[in-house]
């Protein structure tokens, strides 16, 4: 009997018991008092979890669909749009700002690499007459592993008036994203990164400033209409026959996340981090992004000379049913990427460490014995609170 | 201890225990063989339930995601659009239709009446131009529990020349919907109805004759892009993150579905419509829909004289936790809506027309005592194979 797989890939990941547990409950009727309360208790925890007064939704769709939502609502055809490109993620905001009729400008790095806020803000200083309505930013980019310095990035929006929209899919309740304090207009997540859920419901926050877009937007739009979302949770309902299996696995996901309380477990995240970065260094593995934006929820991994990617995660699959991620589209075969996100700890950073050192050791690598795992049991030491 | 709420509404429906117990599974990555070989399944199933060669793709969004999805596909700004409306649902595809620029001519009956074929084909005859490029239409109206006569308005709309796009999401599964040999060209449907699933994916079929509408198409789309779905199940994935609990809930509810053969499902489905329609009919009560177009899947009823809406709901709510629909916007109040799609057998009919009659009774209603269950009896025994 084998076990089952291990997700330590960047989605879906890792789901509580007490979470499936609840999505396992029989559906209860969207239109009922208990429903009502689900929802309204959802709703006040993502807005406490995103420390905001903004209007916060949940939409049935994976978290790409919000990421369409936030465009149809608040970009119209001929609209210009600053988009901050570093890799996959960050380029499908262009993709459908582009299939919503913008004008995207792209301000682009390398992938690997993070956006450096004043080359935004010089972007935006020079768009003089004011013609850039919206920046589309990911504060997480999945595909690489880079985190970006989202507050100074959209304190540069902000200075400049466009509306700032933001994925934060695997960044939000992995690592601080204060909405209000950075003044975050649109912010979209899903279900399946550091809110512990299966996939199949995405979570959309919205600004004062980005209800003033939506209601001059001449996208088209119905299911992801936000003015209908909003009008339907007056009634703590919603305007579509919601997922409440997964609105209900949030419920109980937000309780967790409350228990271990959300500072911990950004310190976690970010321990468990260190600790890859320096297991995976020990191992004389090159690490494909720098310390000073590593991702606190996904690492991407060179692999070693004469081994490919494909050798390496069937290894880890194969022999001990642990799941990593490939590189996607032109990194495709160039790296690895673990997640670290949500129901993870210690102990499993410490057996990817381990299945790893075993895979490549049986791949002809040669790793020195012991030594990654090492490295990660003192910085977990040293950063255990 | 109460029972829990037991769902006679016309969604979200029961759900089978296996059902929910694949969709308790711990999720699985969506990108491994594991996955594909899934979807794979599900999507010949699907197929093999609609009886079409046309692509199948499964979206996670509520079924109205779905219909926008077919809208942003097929239609394009400018586009005349021929609306079959008699209802709520009916009406939601003209209004997102309108929302995507199209022109939208209404050929609307009364709430509770049947879309006349040969009205349908008379309109398309006198549009001699052929300007019009697509009609909507729903085959089960849910908010009246009207059934269309589907396979001869989708025979006229083959001879006009336009796009049949199909709201499914209450007959799919439950009475026959052959969709090659009807000619259907986009057909919609939704999880949490005859598939018998909680809510939160839908299903949509795509015809050849659909594809070129499709490639001509102008609306914006990305998430919801059908081409899209097609590049990525030649590989047996999707192109963004799937609800993998759903649908591997889906594979096993097409198990069952496989299990007692489509046949006798649609027949079980009738069985129920007619023993529920002359145990209400025995107890005094006035049908909204006449029987020669009374949906197999659910009933709305006028409350008798004196009574509210309200009361009966409540009083089947409270006294025996059974739900029941209220009527939707203009008929909200007026009637009361009986779900009995999918995981709903004979016990369930005579279940709910007992209790019924009980908080009839309560509420000062003269009901003919056991005559309500007698007439659902004899009808059920009739039927029964």
């Amino acid at each position: 009997m084998p076990p089952r797989d291990f997700l330590m890939i960047p989605g879906p990941t890792p789901v509580p018991d007490a979470v499936l547990q609840a999505i396992a409950e029989h559906p209860i009727g969207h239109r009922t008092a208990g429903f009502s309360k689900v929802l309204r208790e959802v709703v006040d925890g993502l807005k406490w979890l995103g420390e905001t007064d903004n209007d916060a939704f949940v939409i049935t769709s994976s978290g790409t669909g919000a990421m369409e939502a936030a465009i149809a609502n608040v970009v119209s055809p001929g609209d210009k749009v600053l988009s901050l490109v570093q890799g996959v993620f960050s380029c499908r905001w262009a993709k459908i700002a582009e299939a919503f009729g913008a004008r995207v400008e792209r301000l682009e790095v390398n992938p690997g690499q993070a956006i450096d806020p004043d080359s935004v803000k010089k972007a935006l200083q020079e768009d003089s007459s004011r013609s850039i309505k919206a920046v589309t930013i990911t504060h997480n980019e999945t595909s690489t592993g880079v985190v970006n310095d989202l507050e100074k990035i959209v304190t540069a929006v902000r200075e400049h008036g466009a509306v700032s929209i933001v994925d934060g899919v695997t960044s939000f309740g992995a690592c601080p994203l204060p909405v209000d304090e950075w003044g975050v207009d649109v912010l979209v997540t899903g279900s399946q990164k550091a809110l512990m859920l299966p996939p199949g419901l995405a979570v959309v926050f919205v600004s004062k400033r980005a209800w003033q877009a939506q209601a001059q937007g001449k996208s088209p739009r119905f299911y992801f209409d936000f003015a209908k979302y909003r009008k339907s949770l007056e009634a703590d309902a919603t305007p579509f026959t919601p997922n409440v299996s997964l609105v209900a696995g949030l419920k109980q996901s937000l309780a967790l996340i409350r228990e271990e309380r959300p500072e911990k477990i950004f310190a976690r995240h970010r321990r468990l981090r260190d600790a890859l970065r320096a297991g995976l260094s020990a191992m004389g593995l090159k690490l494909f992004v720098e310390e000073s934006c590593a991702s606190p929820t996904v690492t991407a991994i060179f692999p070693p000379a004469n081994l490919t990617v494909d050798a390496i995660r069937k290894g880890l699959r194969e022999r001990y049913r642990i799941l990593v991620a490939d590189g996607q589209e032109a990194l495709k075969g160039q790296i690895f990427r673990i997640g670290h996100m949500g129901y993870v700890f210690d102990r499993d950073i410490l057996m990817t460490l381990a299945s790893l050192e075993s895979v490549l050791t049986d791949l002809g690598y040669p790793c020195p014995p012991g030594k990654a795992v090492a490295e990660a049991v003192s910085v977990l030491g040293r950063a255990t609170p």
